[in-house]
C-alpha cells in the first residue's frame, strides 16, 4: 500500500531474488537404505531429515518413529554391548521387536536419579528381578507401551546382594531389557501390568502406557552393560568410578533424541509459518476509503506477529543443521570436547526451539482468526501434538539449567587456563573485551549500516551473555556461602535461565550469519541477510532494557533499532511468499485448505459441504 | 527451603492472613429468577456471574448460553423495538426459540461493514428478500446454527428500491429476524441451506454452522428497527443521520457480549491457576543433597511462571467486576459518557484479558509437565475451548485499535476543552505533569517503600500511557500528510496497540489499588497489597526498556524493581494456596485429578486404571 509506494522497486527486485532462495539446502535427500545400517553408522543427517519430514505430516507418527529408533533402539545400541546388538538390532530395525523406553515414573520425571523401580540380582538363578516398590514408581507415559511394545528398556536401580548376603547395595540407575508381551499372543507377560495413560492433550497417535512390575525375572544378560556390568558371581564392574559418572554417561548417550526433537520442532514451525503466511496473503480485510481491501499481511500488526517468526524459523533451520552436523561428527570421532558441546547445545537448542515453536503455534492460530480455529486448518492439532516437546526428553526449564551449568563450568575452567568447547569459544575473548565499560561513542551509532553489521549484532548478543555469565558467577558465589549450593542455585534460577537462553540465541545468530556468508547466490544472500538482520535486531529490541541499563545502547540507538526492526519486518513481508515457498512444503503436506496455493476458499467451502 | 529460613515468620503470619482472604467478594450469589425478567432489567452482575461460573465447568455450555441470551436475545431486545420484545422475549428466555446471531461471513469477519448479504425490500408484498449474493457472503461460524437454531438475527445490507423503482439504494447494515427451521419439524425452511462448519480446535459443544440464503422472504416487521425503519411504502426513517452513525449504534448495543467474555475468561484463568498451583504445591522434584525433595513451587522459575499470573488473575477479577458495574449503570442511566467508556473499556479489557489467559493456559500446561498433558487434567480443553475468545466478538488486534482510536479522540477533545470519560480522567493532568522531564531525583529512588507506593506505581503506568499517546498523536499527524489517514494508522499500528494495552493495564491497576484500599479486613488487605505490588512491578519490569529510555527509571532503580519482583513472587508463593482457595472452586468444578485437595495421585492413578 502506501508503504510499498515509498519503495517501488522492492517487490520486483525481491521477487527475482526470492525465486532463487528456493531450495536453499532445505530439500530432504531420499533415503537409500534402512535407518540403522549394519555397521551402526546411523547416518544422522538423513535420519533427522526423515524425522522432520514425517513430523510435518503427522507428529504422532514422527514420535512413534522416535520411540522405536531413537529411544528403544538407541538405548539398546548405545547402552548395551555387542551381544545386545547381535540379538536385537535387526529385529528393532525391521519392527519385529517394537519397544519402549521406560524411564519416567509417576513421581519422578526430571529427577531420573530419584526413580524407585529396582532390579535386584539373584545369584542363585543368575537373573534380575524387576519390581515396582510403590505406586509412585509405576512407569508412566511410556510411549509404545499401551498397545504395541513387546520389549522395554527399563531404567531401575541396580541392587546387588552385599558380601554377607544379608542386604543389598544400590549401584545406581541402569537400563535393562524387559520383555513386556508374548511374542506370539501379544499378551502381557506374568508380573507385568499395563494400562493406557488415557487421552492426552495431543499426540493421541502414540500409545502411552503405565507399567507396574511385580517380581519380573530377566536373565543377567539383559542388563545393558556398556557402562556397568555384573559378573556371574554378583560382582559389579565398571570403567567409570562413581554412580554419578555412570549416570551421566548413561544419559549422555541419549542426546540423539533431543537433536531429533529440535529438528522436528523446526519442521512444525515451517508448516505453521507456511499456513499462516499463505493465508495472510490471501485474506483481505478493510482498506483505505473507497479502495479495495488489502491483504492482512500488509498490516504492520500482522507483520509484527509473523515476520520475526519467519526469521526465527530460518535461524533455527541453520542452527539445527549445525547441531545435526556436530552430532554426526561426534558419533564418528568420539572427540571429548564435541561430546560436551553436543550435550549442552542439544539441550539448549531443543529447549529454546520447542518453547518458541509452542508459542508461535498459538500466535499463528490467532493471526488467522476464525478460520485458523477450524480443525481442518491444522493449528490446533499441531499445537496440541507439539506441546509436549517442551517437556519430554528433558523439561525445558531443566535443560536450560544444564546449559547454564555448563557455561559456568567453562567459565571456571577458563580462569584455570583450561580449554573451551568450540561453541563457547567466544567467551575466551568476551570476558576481556566485552566486560569493559561499553564504548560511549559506538553506543550512540544508529545508522542502518552499523545496525546491520553482523559484528555489531554478534557483539551485542555475546556482550549480554558474557555479562549474565559473569554476574551469575558472582551471585552464586555470594549466595552459596549462606544458602549452600542448592539454595544459591535456586536463588539465581531466573538469572541462570536467562543466561542459558542468551547463550543459545548467540549460537543461533552466529550460525545464521555463517549461513548468510556462505550462501553462493548473491540474490538469495541479500534476501537471507534481511531475514538474519530481522532475527538479530528483533532479539536485541526484545531485551532492550538490559542493553539500556548498562548504556551499551544509548536512547537514540534504541529508537533506531526499534524503527529498523519494523522496517525489516516490512521488507521481509515483501519476500514472505518466496521465503515460505523455499521450505518446499507441497499442498498435500501442509493440507490446510486456507493455505492452498490455488482456490483456497473453494477447497475450504467444499470441506464444509458447499 | 533456604529462602523460607530467612523469613521464618512469613508462613505463620500469612497462613492466618490468608484464611481470611477467602471469599473476598468472589462468591457468586445464587440466581433467584429468570435471566431476563419481564421489565428487561437484565441484572447484569448476576448474569455475568453465571457466565463465569458455567464457563468454569464447561466453556461450550457457557458459549451456548451467551449465543442464546447475549447475542440472539440481546440483538432482538437491543436492536428491536417493543413489537419484537412482545413477540420473542419469553420464548427466547424459555428456550422455545433457540436462535443465532448471523453476522460473520466467509470473507468478512472484522470488517462487518464489508458484509455482502442483502435484504431487499419488496413494496408489493411488504417483505424483505434475503440473499447470499456470492460464496464469500455465506454466513460462517454461526453458533447454534448447525443443530439447534430456529431463528437467526441476520446482518445484511438493507436495500430499498429507488424512487424511480429502477434500482436499489444501500442503506447500510441492519439486522433482521429470519426463521431458519420449521418450529415443529425442525427442517430447514425453503431457501435456507445449512452446513456444519466442522470440527474446530475446541468448543465443539457449540454447533457452528454456515448459512446460505436464496430468496428467503420475511415480513417487513422482522427488521430490527430501533435505529432505522422502513415504512409500508418503502420510505427509510432513522433518528440517526448517517450510515456510519447507525452502524456504530447497532454495534454499540452488542458490548454486553464482550463484558461476558472478559468475565468468563477470568473464570477460566482462575481454574487454570487453581490446578497449576495446587499441583505445583503437591509435586516434589529434586532437593538439596541428602534431603527430601521440595515442592516445585519452591523453585524460583516456577514462581516466576505462576505468581505474576496469580497476581494478574486477581487484578483482572477486580477489573471485570468494575466493568460489569459500569455496564450495569450504563444500562440503567444511558449516560452518554458511560456509553463511550463502557464501549472502549469492554473492547480493551476483553482483548487484554483473553490474550493473557490464552498465553497463561499454555504456561500452566507446561508448568505441570507431563501430567499437565493428560487430557483429564484439563489444560488442553481449557486452552482449546478458550482460544477463540481472542477472535470472536471482535478480534483482539481490532478491538485494541478501537481503544487507541478512542484515546486519540479524547486527547484531541481535551485540547479543545472538552470533557473526558471517567476512566480516561487521568489523562487530563498527565499531559501536563507526566510529560515534563522525568524527575532525576525520584528516578533513582529504589527503596521498597517507594516502589510499593501505589502513587509511584500508578504514576509510572500513566506516564507510559501518556507518552505513548502524545507520541502516537504526533506521528499520526506527521505520516497522514504523506500516507493519508489509513496509511498513517497502519504505519503506527504497533505503537497504537502498545498504547491501548498500556492504557488498559493502567485502568486495571487503578481498580486493583482501589480494591486493596477498600478491603475491610486488615490481614486480607496486607495479602492483597502484596499481590497488587507484584502485578504492578512485574508489568513495569516487563517494559523496563521504555522507562529506562527516557530515564524515568535510573539503572539502580531498574535493578531494584527486578529484585523486588522476584522477592514479591516468593512472598506471594507463601500465600499461594490461600489465594487460590479464595477463588472458591470446589474439586467437583476444577475436576483435574492432579489438583484434588486430597489424594491427588490416587485419583489420578485410578483414572488410568490402577
Amino acid at each position: 500500500m502506501e508503504q510499498k509506494k515509498q519503495n517501488p522497486k522492492a517487490e520486483d527486485e525481491t521477487q527475482i531474488v526470492s525465486r532463487r532462495i528456493q531450495r536453499i539446502s532445505l530439500h530432504i535427500t531420499p533415503i537409500p537404505r534402512p535407518l540403522h545400517d549394519h555397521d551402526s553408522n546411523l547416518e544422522p543427517a538423513k535420519y533427522f531429515a526423515i524425522v522432520e519430514a514425517i513430523g510435518a505430516v503427522d507428529i504422532s507418527l514422527g514420535i512413534k518413529l522416535g520411540v522405536q529408533y531413537s529411544l528403544w533402539g538407541g538405548s539398546v545400541i548405545n547402552l548395551g554391548t555387542k551381544k545386545h546388538k547381535d540379538k536385537y538390532f535387526e529385529k528393532i530395525d525391521s519392527l519385529e521387536y517394537p519397544g519402549c523406553f521406560a524411564m519416567t515414573e509417576l513421581h519422578h520425571g526430571s529427577n531420573v536419579q530419584g526413580i524407585q523401580t529396582v532390579a535386584t540380582f539373584d545369584p542363585i538363578t543368575d537373573e534380575f528381578t524387576i519390581n515396582t516398590p510403590n505406586d509412585g514408581a509405576i512407569k508412566w507415559w511410556i510411549g509404545n507401551a499401551a498397545v504395541h511394545g513387546k520389549f522395554a528398556s527399563v531404567f531401575a536401580k541396580l541392587m546387588l546382594p552385599t558380601h554377607d548376603a544379608k542386604g543389598v547395595s544400590d549401584m545406581g540407575v541402569h537400563a535393562f531389557i524387559v520383555p513386556l508381551r508374548d511374542l506370539k499372543t501379544h499378551q502381557a507377560l506374568p508380573g507385568i501390568e499395563i494400562h493406557d495413560c488415557g487421552h492426552k492433550v495431543g499426540l493421541n497417535g502414540v500409545d502411552n502406557g503405565a507399567l507396574r512390575f511385580t517380581s519380573v525375572r530377566i536373565p543377567r544378560d539383559n542388563l545393558l552393560n556398556r557402562f556397568g556390568d555384573v559378573s556371574r558371581d554378583g560382582k559389579y564392574t565398571s570403567s567409570l568410578p562413581t554412580i554419578n559418572k555412570r549416570f551421566a554417561a548413561t544419559l549422555g548417550e541419549l542426546v540423539g533424541g533431543r537433536v531429533g526433537l529440535a529438528s522436528s520442532s523446526v519442521g512444525v514451525l515451517k508448516i505453521a509459518n507456511t499456513i499462516a503466511i499463505r493465508y495472510s496473503l490471501l485474506r483481505q480485510q478493510f482498506g483505505p476509503p473507497k479502495q479495495p481491501e488489502i491483504s492482512i499481511l500488509d498490516y504492520q500488526s500482522q507483520q509484527h506477529k509473523l515476520m520475526p517468526m519467519l526469521a526465527s524459523t530460518y535461524a533455527f533451520h541453520f542452527a539445527t543443521v549445525y547441531l545435526v552436523d556436530i552430532y554426526s561428527q561426534m558419533k564418528i570421532t568420539h572427540n571429548e570436547q564435541l561430546v560436551g558441546d553436543v550435550h549442552a547445545l542439544s539441550a539448549g537448542i531443543k529447549a529454546y526451539v520447542t518453547s518458541y515453536t509452542a508459542k508461535s503455534l498459538s500466535v499463528c492460530r490467532e493471526a488467522c482468526g476464525g478460520h485458523g480455529y477450524a480443525a481442518v486448518n491444522r493449528f490446533g492439532t499441531l499445537r496440541n501434538d507439539h506441546d509436549i516437546f517442551q517437556t519430554f526428553e528433558g523439561d525445558n526449564t531443566v535443560l536450560l539449567q544444564q546449559v547454564a551449568a555448563d557455561l559456568l563450568k567453562q567459565y571456571k575452567e577458563k580462569f584455570q587456563g583450561g580449554t573451551l568447547a568450540v561453541t563457547w569459544n567466544y567467551l575466551r575473548e568476551s570476558m576481556n573485551t566485552y566486560l569493559s565499560q561499553p564504548n560511549p561513542v559506538t553506543s550512540r551509532w544508529e545508522g542502518a549500516e552499523h545496525l546491520q553489521d553482523p559484528k555489531f549484532q554478534l557483539d551485542a548478543f555475546r556482550y549480554r551473555t558474557s555479562r549474565l555469565l559473569q554476574s551469575a558467577a558472582v551471585r552464586l558465589r555470594k549466595h552459596s556461602k549462606i544458602l549452600g549450593g542448592f539454595g544459591a542455585w535456586n536463588r539465581c534460577l531466573n538469572h541462570l535461565l536467562t543466561l542459558a537462553e542468551s547463550h543459545i540465541e548467540s549460537v543461533i545468530l552466529a550460525k545464521f550469519i555463517e549461513a548468510v556468508e556462505k550462501c553462493p547466490d548473491p540474490n538469495s544472500q541479500a534476501a537471507l541477510k534481511l531475514v538474519c538482520d530481522l532475527y538479530a535486531l528483533n532479539r536485541i529490541w526484545n531485551d532492550i532494557g538490559t542493553y539500556r541499563n548498562v548504556d551499551y545502547v544509548a536512547p537514540n540507538k534504541a529508537k533506531a533499532i526499534h524503527k529498523l526492526t519494523d522496517y525489516l519486518s516490512f521488507q521481509v513481508r515483501n519476500i514472505a511468499k518466496e521465503l515460505v515457498d523455499a521450505f518446499d512444503l507441497p499442498d498435500h503436506v501442509t493440507r490446510a485448505p486456507i493455505a492452498m496455493q490455488s482456490e483456497a476458499y473453494a477447497q475450504y467451502k467444499q470441506y464444509v459441504g458447499f
